[in-house]
């Protein structure tokens, strides 16, 4: 049999847009998906894991009638003979695979149908700082029903969570609008419902988007003649006569201090439209029966500015906002932003079983929450390392196998030095890469006299950082303790450096 | 603009070869792999997540020189407008993206390297009953040392995490064979150290796993002239003389009682073979440090009949079986088999490198631990429903979520019923689709009271099923509590359920 040719060295690199997750980062992410799974199985949501593939028929946007499939989404043709087989796809989020699901095993499944899901999606988008094509999401839907009350219940969940993993009330603020509420009141503004509404709620919708950079004034020109840009470049205006612009502009602040005055202005702005006002009736009943569960207005909020997500929901919509300051690398002050959106969504099963099913749900962004935990200090990214058991004979390395053995059983992390033993600098600076706590070392004279050493790591390092030699010989920070002692040293000092 | 032409329905199907996992299927395995990591975190391994998409080359199996690199694998070509785009492909195990990594990043992380992974694979493989094409692994390695104490810290975690699921001593039992003893022993039967010796030491695996169905007979008869099977078929034979193939059954029957005498059986078999007697002095090593730390004979044996994994790995070999018998649907007991494997590989990262960095790890079998627990009865598959409230009045939305929130705030998992309020019984069933163990009543007569009713499923369940009308009438299900004590009654239920 003739040899393969040599290959050359394959290439050791994450694949473009993809990275990996090390220590605490991986199990940081997985206790705040555990604490926010908790929250919502109290709520009575059951927990749902579908395949990471689907088929892009049943994955939608995304038809196997082209050449490549695959723009979005990561997709491939099964193998087949005849080169017929399946176009599947990686899925692009957790609601598309919600929504087979559920027209798959719905005489099986409660209706409403309360799931959760989490875990990661993929993106075959372009790359970028911090965007990866690989993310987790965590979402909570539920299906079967039209009622508020669902509504409601997410946007309490929602908030429940944010509490929950860390982020206290003041520190976020859920903010709820709806979709019916703008699309009256540009039915109200003019005679028929024409196709041109769509687009028309299209644009006035990108227009709000740009409030934070043009103010009122350019708000305003946006959405009539037009206006010019700092560059002098003439951005094309929607031609609203002014009195329509400002009645938009009316809607977009409709904000108040609280809920019933922010609905009496919303009432004023949709007019006589039925649209609308069943738009401003959903609003009510959500603050309504979040008021009785004893939500405040700090904590969930009416907010017409909230326009993101409008285009795509089509009742109401929600999104939750960390309000407090962070300070990037130039010590400038910023905003959080967005960790968290949903809203309901009516059309998303009829695709598979012709019945429209409606639905409302959340998405909650975890790695954006961890990272501002993280920049609030609340969580440390880096954790304390295990106990490492240096090995000052290698001989006797059942010894040592002895002692992490009875660290272990006590709960303490411990490992003893794995690598070659011939250099104790390595060893201690192995402990020093795995951020241990402490070292302990039983060389042959430890041994004959019945003790260990213990080192305290970590107060060896601020020792030698910043102490005096006077402090240093007060404090020291390596022990000699009978091995029979062992244990409950190295707890001891474990205890004093929390 | 055209309108689009109509697509037909797409099929709501999990795709094939892949399924759907619902409520404790999906938290019971969190719930494993939370415990599992746990342990490995206390042995000092660190957590690592790689993402599920690998450059076909940094896979390795799979070359993307051939037109569709995707045999068994799930690959797809990058787009670029050349069509010289890489080749990417999911992963279908934990440890080719660990030698990915390493190599990556070695110079930051710690040598040696224990590191974690768990998370699905997927292998592009023709589906069959039970197997998948998406499934969980768990896997530990520690990655950058020869010392075969890295391996008895291996089989000592393996032992213990099987402990911690709830697979008691007794019942499961790691055991230990090196690839090195069978290859000395082959070697020392054979003058040269020719190519031959690669293809006899596979003919051996493949015989010695057929012991079972032949017994000592047919496999000798296997491993010389050769033998007919019970179809008259004759099966080529490996043409050892008799003396050779007795040595091999010598060796494949070496485990003794203990430990100790294995060892000696083993050192007569290899002979003056030199790889022979590394290969018996790593296990005696293994041994030795496994006793320091306690485990029994009963936990972790060398047991040269272990021959799955032996053509693969370079050294040695573990795998845990669960000792138990299980039954099947028609009451014959059977062994429940491996749930986790594992061995030393010392060229994985060579690929990347050149260098060779010795490694050794283990893989549980996630799944088929949870169903092994399942059998034996240890955790059930059916876990209780949430508390659902009965909505009597539609209008009165906001009292039965107040009720929720004050059982979810007392820890309950509690939910209100969203669908359609009109029919009563549709509630009741809705609740015994959830497997809720309380329904909670409050109708317009019991608000002018200032009572609710709460209702014990479980307990109704049972009386409906067995009572008599004397019993039914002596242990009511329906209490009528004042408002205020809901949620203390509602617990004072639970609490007798358990």
């Amino acid at each position: 049999m003739a040899k393969p040719k040599k290959q050359p060295r394959p290439k050791a690199v994450t694949p473009k847009g993809f990275r990996d997750y090390f220590g605490e980062e991986v199990t940081q992410r997985t206790e705040m998906l555990r604490t926010i799974a908790g929250v919502y199985h109290r709520y009575g949501f059951d927990a749902l894991e579908s395949s990471a593939v689907e088929t892009v028929e049943a994955l939608g946007k995304f038809l196997p009638d082209v050449d490549r499939p695959n723009e979005g989404v990561f997709a491939w043709q099964e193998f087949d003979e005849n080169d017929k087989g399946d176009w599947m796809a990686l899925r692009y989020d957790l609601t598309a695979p919600l929504a087979r699901v559920y027209a798959q095993h719905r005489n099986d499944l409660p209706t409403p149908y309360r799931r959760y899901a989490m875990g990661p999606v993929w993106r075959n988008e372009k790359p970028g700082p911090g965007r990866y094509r690989q993310f987790y999401q965590c979402d909570a839907d539920t299906v079967g029903t039209a009622s508020m009350a669902a509504d409601a219940e997410i946007c309490a969940m929602l908030s429940d969570t944010l509490e929950t993993v860390g982020i206290p009330r003041g520190d976020y603020l859920v903010r709820v609008n709806n979709r019916k509420v703008l699309n009256g009141l540009v039915k109200d503004m003019f005679s028929s419902e024409s196709d041109a509404s769509e687009e028309l709620v299209a644009g006035i919708l990108r227009t709000a988007d740009k409030f934070d950079k043009v103010g009122v004034e350019g708000v305003k020109q946006l959405l009539t003649k037009g206006r010019e840009d700092a560059s002098g470049a003439f951005i094309e205006g929607l031609y609203l006569t002014s009195l329509q612009a400002d009645r938009v502009i009316e809607f977009l602040l409709a904000k108040a201090d609280t809920d019933e005055e922010t609905l009496r202005n919303l009432r004023a702005v949709v007019g006589g439209s039925p649209e609308g006002s069943e738009g401003v009736a959903e609003l009510e009943s959500i603050s309504e029966l979040l008021k009785a569960q004893g939500y405040g207005g700090d904590q969930i909020s009416i907010d017409p500015s909230v326009v993101r997500g409008l285009g795509y929901y089509t009742g109401p919509v929600y999104e939750a906002e960390l309000t407090f300051d962070i300070f990037d690398e130039k010590g400038r002050k910023r905003q959080f932003g967005s960790v968290a959106g949903g809203g309901r969504y009516d059309d998303l099963v009829k695709r598979f079983t012709g019945q429209e099913v409606p639905a409302t749900g959340v998405s909650i962004g975890v790695d954006r929450l961890l990272a501002a935990l993280r920049e609030k200090g609340r969580i440390s990214a880096q954790a304390k390392g295990p106990v490492v058991v240096t090995v000052m004979d290698r001989d006797r390395m059942a010894d040592y196998q002895a002692m992490v053995a009875e660290l272990r059983n006590a709960g303490i992390r411990a490992e003893v030095y794995l690598g070659n033993p011939k250099n104790f600098g390595n060893q201690l600076k192995y402990a020093d890469k795995r951020n241990s706590p402490i070292a302990v070392i039983e060389g042959g004279d430890e041994k004959a006299n019945g003790i260990v050493q213990i080192k305290d790591l970590i107060l060896g390092a601020k020792i030698a950082e910043s102490a005096t030699l006077e402090e240093w010989k007060e404090r020291p920070s390596q022990f000699e303790v009978p091995r029979g002692d062992l244990v409950a040293k190295v707890r001891e000092i474990l205890d004093n450096q929390d």
